[in-house]
């Protein structure tokens, strides 16, 4: 990595008492993570905050100022709950409007289910300006306003909402990563880490301990958008490895 | 719950560039939200941020200003990665020491393992005036400071941490809730929703819709520190489902 290569970020917020509550798992960390690492984007930071509007307002505007883009799941359904797209409206400082495409989709989805009724109608609202990001799921569109992204919370609806979105953000070169796995207490060769670490500009390294079949281990992740870096660190980390007496797995354990 | 009643709050900031880049599942924030609730203390905010230290420092101070307890995990290993106790105790404008007490637990489990060297004596480091919390599975302590917490990030010893802790923090009433499964979708029922919530004080609905079986349903979960207030509002929302012509499956489906 040039100290001239533009690092492209991204914030995400996770609305949800039902995450904050300990009810559901969070899954869209992971995939939302992993999904901007191939659109050259990384995730700088997440938030997770409650079902308040002041709450969301706060985080969402922390975030997006400080990125080039801001995610929120979640919040986006039919009831009182969902009360992302009025908190992100008034984060942007636009009206909320019915969608007319939206609409249009909704009155399709639920023709032959009872009807657009009012509840489901709030499925259509968008901070004026925004665009629709096309939901195959389930009937709502996802909603986006620039670089703000509004998803869906439930994760194969989300999965769907990325699907629709890949390839059409700007990012940067995707992070290239590599994994070296060994039998050893990190603690024995963090010395190691930190010196390889070092001589490699734009090189990050994560040390990640593990406890398996009764003996210590852990795998070492080596980060960098440029592939001779990394190359060059893992080649660094495996030559001390093998002086200081460990084998190591490629690839990771 | 009364409007006297203070509610005991907790924010928790995850430290970790493995959960931003998406190469491990985050299962601390369900953990500790659930274990906090039994300690009658509500997860009111998470923040997901990097192995940096300015960072670390931003989410710690903005956390524990709005909350009874702050919580970290993550970062407090031998590695050079493992910056949370610096940060921690930069946020608080403290020292960072040895604990004497957490150089002897670690000389003691190192003894048989090659004794202590640089990195693990990095694991008795922790903010000037700080106790330790026991941990049962590996080597190094948790660390308490007040009203802030650190904690692995590893999730089961994280866990064995939490177990240390349990009994030991001021809390309020727990918080009651009951849920109630309809294969009904949510949107249908979203106004009986906003009217049993808001004629119920102090009670909160959530709307979990879900896709099964080719049908959609949504379980409905109601929250109040109140037992009554809950069974009010749960009799309240059943009656309205069977009004409407819904069948309900008591406990959520």
């Amino acid at each position: 990595m040039t100290s001239s290569e533009k690092i492209w970020t991204a914030g995400l917020v996770i609305i949800g008492d039902e995450i904050l509550s300990g009810r559901t798992q969070d899954k869209n960390i992971a995939q939302i993570a992993t999904w901007l690492q191939v659109q050259g984007i990384r995730l700088a930071e997440v938030r997770v905050v409650s079902d308040d509007e002041d709450h969301i307002v706060e985080a969402v505007n922390a975030l997006r100022a400080g990125n080039d883009y801001l995610f929120t799941t979640g919040g986006i359904g039919p009831t009182h709950d969902d009360i992302t797209v009025d908190a992100v409206a008034k984060a942007l400082g636009v009206e909320v409007i019915i969608h007319p495409e939206a609409r249009a989709i909704l009155e399709k989805y639920y023709a032959d289910k009872g009807g657009l009724s009012e509840g489901r109608l709030r499925m259509a609202r968008v901070p004026d300006g925004a665009e629709l990001i096309p939901n195959r799921m389930s009937g709502a569109p996802g909603i986006r306003r620039g670089n703000v992204i509004l998803m869906a919370g439930v994760p194969h609806i989300t999965a769907g909402m990325l699907d629709a979105l890949t390839g059409k953000l700007e990012g940067g070169a995707p992070l290239v990563s590599e994994t070296v796995g060994s039998w050893v207490a990190e603690s024995e060769i963090a010395q190691l880490l930190r010196e390889v670490e070092q001589a490699h500009e734009g090189c990050q390294i994560g040390s990640y301990p593990f406890f398996r079949e009764g003996k210590v281990g852990a795998n070492f992740v080596i980060r960098s958008t440029s592939r001779e870096t990394v190359q060059s660190a893992i080649d660094s980390l495996t030559d001390g490895l093998a002086t200081n007496g460990y084998d190591f797995t490629p690839g990771g354990i």
